[in-house]
């Protein structure tokens, strides 16, 4: 039953991975700077319309970069983002993954102000100027929330990850973080998911970390 | 700035996105237990192919129901895929959400073995009767060692949800499920993922329970 397995050694399984997903990209030619987040995401997804889809703005890997080795922590809109990015990666640096959706005070407020709890998990990451980079896989309210509070001036990211997945505002939240000014990586249409903003993040980090 | 963004209620940006997804899907025509879950994986992921890939078994969501009003636990093999399943549905039955992928024992044991982690979680999994339903969206190792316990005869689940993504051993794996006789859900091809996984589960568990 089992002597169809390919045996790999755990510690080669993604080094095989993202060789078959090279070859499988054939000839395509990447930036290099994006080529691992695109490859990356391939490797989360399985899903190859990823390279078509992926809009990486100019500088943006930069600008995360930098903050990242400043010391900025990741704000994400779900304990699912959250937890797939690397904690001890980020933390070399000092910096901190954070969620706020399961906290209580937000819950208040979104029950309160007939908000989505994402949408004020941004307000209360916005008063910490450690919180330069945002990773967005799930909530438009959330990416919506963040484009008004840039338009606004009360936040200047380094980074935002727009990639919330679904079918209410989804792109339209896309557009909106295009025309702000700010670093992004999106996902064109309504493709995305806290995997994939993970996948971002990681292939960021691991960039200039070990693991 | 914001015109063009439509004004949904929280409470009903579910609904307005299952709304706009069964449109697409038009007049295609599923089993009604299964619909509920290939709606919200496709909820989940934007991804329509998952229309024509998900390959459930037959009476796999009676089965799984019946674990879960018994007590049943799920066993994941990622905490993000355990971060996205409700823990207050299974609750109201006693079960838990499972994951034992940042457990030191398993790491050790991995480690002094050459085996992935995942697999050492599953072997971890299998001494609690209680663990009935598995829900693998990551790992094949980890699919490929519950087949061989399944094999074995050491355990006998309700429910394998068998959605590992990617390049390495993925389609073999679900291959393999498919011949053990155990009730199944499986992603055909390479797609699928930890957010997957969650979907289906919740789709179950919001069959049975109020969220």
């Amino acid at each position: 039953m089992l002597e169809q397995i390919e045996v790999v050694k755990p510690q080669d399984i993604e080094k095989r991975s993202f060789e078959i997903l090279s070859e499988i990209l054939g000839q395509r030619k990447f930036d290099p700077l994006h080529e691992p987040i695109i490859k990356r995401v391939i490797h989360t997804t399985a899903d190859f319309e990823y390279a078509d889809i992926l809009n990486i703005s100019p500088n943006a890997i930069e600008s995360a970069i930098k903050a990242l080795k400043s010391g900025s922590n990741i704000v994400t809109d779900t304990n699912m983002a959250a937890s797939g990015i690397n904690k001890k990666s980020i933390g070399r640096f000092g910096g901190k993954v954070l969620c706020f959706m399961a906290d209580e005070d937000v819950a208040e407020r979104s029950q309160n102000e007939g908000i989505t709890r994402a949408s004020v998990c941004m307000d209360k990451a916005s008063v910490n100027s450690q919180n330069q980079i945002f990773a967005i896989g799930n909530a438009p309210t959330a990416l919506i929330r963040l484009c008004e509070m840039i338009q606004e001036e009360k936040i200047s990211p380094s980074l935002v990850v727009g990639v919330p997945v679904g079918f209410v505002n989804v792109v339209e939240s896309k557009n909106l973080l295009k025309k702000t000014g700010i670093p992004y990586i999106i996902t064109e249409g309504r493709k995305g998911g806290s995997t994939v903003a993970a996948a971002i993040m990681n292939a960021i980090l691991y960039m200039i970390t070990e693991r």
